[in-house]
C-alpha cells in the first residue's frame, strides 16, 4: 500500500491514548429506556487528522484492541506501525461497549446496576459510538471494521448512521444470529441466571464460557489439539482454565446483557448502502459461510466476500492473523 | 430380500416379550469393582429359532426399541412385520444398559446407589450383553446392530467376544470420542454435578440435555427450523421442553455414569475381526464423517462404509428412517 500520509512521518510517534468521557445528552435505547450521563471509553492511536478507522471485537473484547501501558491487545498482531492498521498512516479508535465489563456504561459500574441494567442493542452500540465520533471530531470514519459482536455494531452503524462511514468490513457476523448459535447462548444464560439465583455466579458463568469456547473453536482444532488417549483430560483443563479465567474479569450481568443483544440483532441488509466487505472461516460455528453468503447477497452497496479455510472456528478472526491482516489491508486499499 | 425363513410363517404370530434376569454370577468391571447380581432387563420380539439381532441405541434409549404394550419404540420405523428388521424373520433383541436409567441395575435402583454406582465401560456393556446372549441360549448373534453409544457397545461385542457375533452394523459411532463431543460432555457433566452438590438436580439436568440436544441436531436444521425474526422463541421452548421431558424420565447419576462411559470408549480397530457396516451421516457432530471414516480404513475384517445426506445430525439414526433402512436390510443381506 503506497499512501501520501507518508509525509507525515515528521510529526512526533504517536502513542496510544485512554480516555473515558461521559456523554452530556441522554441515550435513548432502541427497546425502551435510556442512560443518562452514560460513559463511553475508548482507546485511540494515530494522529487526529489521520483517517479516522474504528475497530470492534467480541462481546469479551474491550477498548485495547492494541497494546496499551504494558497490556496486550485483542488485535495486537493487526495493529501497530508497519502492521495492517499502522498508527503513522491512521487514526484508530476502539471502545468498551456499553452494557459490557469495561470501563463504559454497564451493569457493574451503573446506578442502573445488575438486573436494573437496561437491554442493550447493536443500534444503541451504534448510538453510543456516534457520540463518540462527535466528541474526537471524526466527520466520517473511513472504515469500521467488526468482528464477531464488533460485526453485528458495524453493521448498525452502517444502517442508522450512513454517512458518517465510507466502507465497513465484517468479520465473522451476518445481519441476524444464527440459531444453533442463539441455542448456545441460550443455554449460558439459562446457566448464569440459575448461578444468580443461587449464589452461584463464579461457577455458573465459568461454566457458561467452557461452554462458549466450545462453540467459538471447531471440531477439527479440538481434534488436532486433545485427539489422543489421554488429550480428554488436556482438554477439560483447558475448558476450566477459559472459564475461571473469563470469571476473573467479565461480570454476569454484562455477559447476559451482550449475550442478548447478540439474539436481538436483526437488520436488513437493504439498509446498508455503504459498501461491506465481508470475510468468513469455514469452520465458523457461529456465523457459518452459507449464513455470511446469504447476507452479503443481500447488500445493495457492494463489498468483497471471502470464505478463508481455517480449523479455529469464529475464534479465526483472532486467530488467523495472517489471512486477516490480508484482507484488512484489501478492505483499505479501496478507501485510502 | 427373499428369505427362505418365510416357511415359518405358519407359526403363530411373534409378540414382543420384555423380562428382567439376574445374573447368577459376579459382572467384573474393567475399571474396579464388581456388580453382584446385576439385573438386566431386555425385550425380544421373534421365536427364539429365529436368526438373532442384536439392536442398542443412545444412552437414552432402552430395552424398548419396538412398540410394547402402548410404548412407543425408539425404532419403532424400523422394527416389526414387513419393516427392515421383521420379528416374523428374525429374533430381535435390545437391552437396557447396566448403569443407565432402565430397569437394568443402575445408580437408580442398585444397592450401589447413586454415587456409590461404579464406572461402566463400553466393554461392562460387552460383557453384560454376553451374559444375556447366554441365557436365551443365542450361539451367535447373526448380527449387532448399534447407534450412538449403542454402536460404542457394539465394537466392544466384536472386540471381546468375537465368536458370539457374524457381523455388526455401527451407525454415528467410532472407537473413541470426538474431542469436541467429549468437551460438550463434559460441560453437562460439570452441569449435573453442580446441581447435585446445590440440590439443583433437575434444573441442572435439564440444562444438560438442552445442551446435549443443540448437540445431536445440526445448525442446518434449526435454521430452516428456527431461521426466522420469531424463531428464537420457538427454539427456546423446544430446548426447555426437551430438558424437562428428560428429566422425568432419566436419574443424574444413570446420566453421569453413560455420559462418562462415552468418554471412556477406547477400541483398537484392529481388534475387531468380524466385518463390520459402518453409516454415518454428514451433519453429525457427535461421530463426524471424518472420524467414522478414519475408523472404518483401520478395521480388518471389512464392511461397508457410508456417509449419508441429512440435517438430522447425531439424531439421524432416529430420524432419517429410510435411508437408515435402506442400510439395516443391504447389511442383513450379507447375513442372511
Amino acid at each position: 500500500m503506497t499512501n501520501p500520509l507518508r509525509k507525515n512521518d515528521w510529526l512526533p510517534q504517536p502513542v496510544p491514548f485512554d480516555a473515558t468521557i461521559t456523554l452530556d445528552r441522554d441515550l435513548p435505547l432502541r427497546d425502551g429506556g435510556s442512560l443518562k450521563r452514560a460513559r463511553l471509553a475508548y482507546c485511540r492511536w494515530g494522529h487526529r487528522h489521520l483517517p479516522a478507522v474504528l475497530v470492534l471485537g467480541g462481546i469479551s473484547a474491550g477498548r485495547q484492541a492494541f497494546a496499551d501501558a504494558g497490556q496486550t491487545g485483542w488485535w495486537e498482531a493487526l495493529i501497530g506501525p508497519g502492521k495492517p492498521l499502522d498508527p503513522n498512516l491512521l487514526q484508530i479508535v476502539s471502545l468498551d461497549y456499553i452494557g459490557g465489563a469495561g470501563d463504559s456504561e454497564g451493569p457493574g459500574n451503573s446506578r442502573l446496576a445488575g438486573p436494573q441494567f437496561p437491554a442493550v442493542t447493536t443500534h444503541d452500540q451504534a448510538s453510543a459510538i456516534d457520540r463518540l465520533r462527535e466528541h474526537l471530531a471524526i466527520d466520517q470514519w473511513q472504515s469500521v471494521i467488526g468482528s464477531s459482536y464488533g460485526g453485528m455494531v458495524t453493521q448498525a452503524v452502517a444502517a442508522d448512521h450512513p454517512n458518517t462511514l465510507r466502507r465497513a468490513l465484517v468479520i465473522g457476523a451476518a445481519n441476524q444470529p444464527w440459531p444453533m448459535a442463539s441455542a448456545w447462548r441460550h443455554v449460558q444464560r439459562r446457566l448464569v441466571h440459575l448461578g444468580l439465583e443461587h449464589q452461584l455466579e463464579t461457577e455458573t458463568l465459568a461454566l457458561a464460557r467452557s461452554l462458549a469456547m466450545t462453540t467459538y473453536r471447531s471440531g477439527q482444532e479440538f481434534c488436532e489439539r486433545f485427539g489422543t488417549a489421554d488429550g480428554i483430560r488436556d482438554l477439560t483443563d483447558y475448558l476450566e482454565h477459559c472459564g475461571r479465567q473469563f470469571c476473573d474479569r467479565f461480570d454476569p450481568y454484562a455477559y447476559l446483557t451482550l449475550s442478548r443483544s447478540i439474539d436481538k440483532h436483526q437488520i436488513d441488509p437493504r439498509d446498508i448502502a455503504v459498501p461491506l466487505d465481508v470475510l468468513g472461516f469455514d469452520s465458523d460455528q457461529i456465523s457459518p459461510p452459507e449464513q455470511l453468503r446469504e447476507f452479503h447477497s443481500r447488500l445493495p452497496g457492494g463489498g468483497f466476500f471471502h470464505i478463508a479455510r481455517s480449523t479455529f472456528g469464529h475464534d479465526a478472526f483472532l486467530k488467523e492473523t495472517g489471512c486477516v491482516g490480508h484482507h484488512v489491508r484489501q478492505h483499505l486499499e479501496t478507501i485510502l
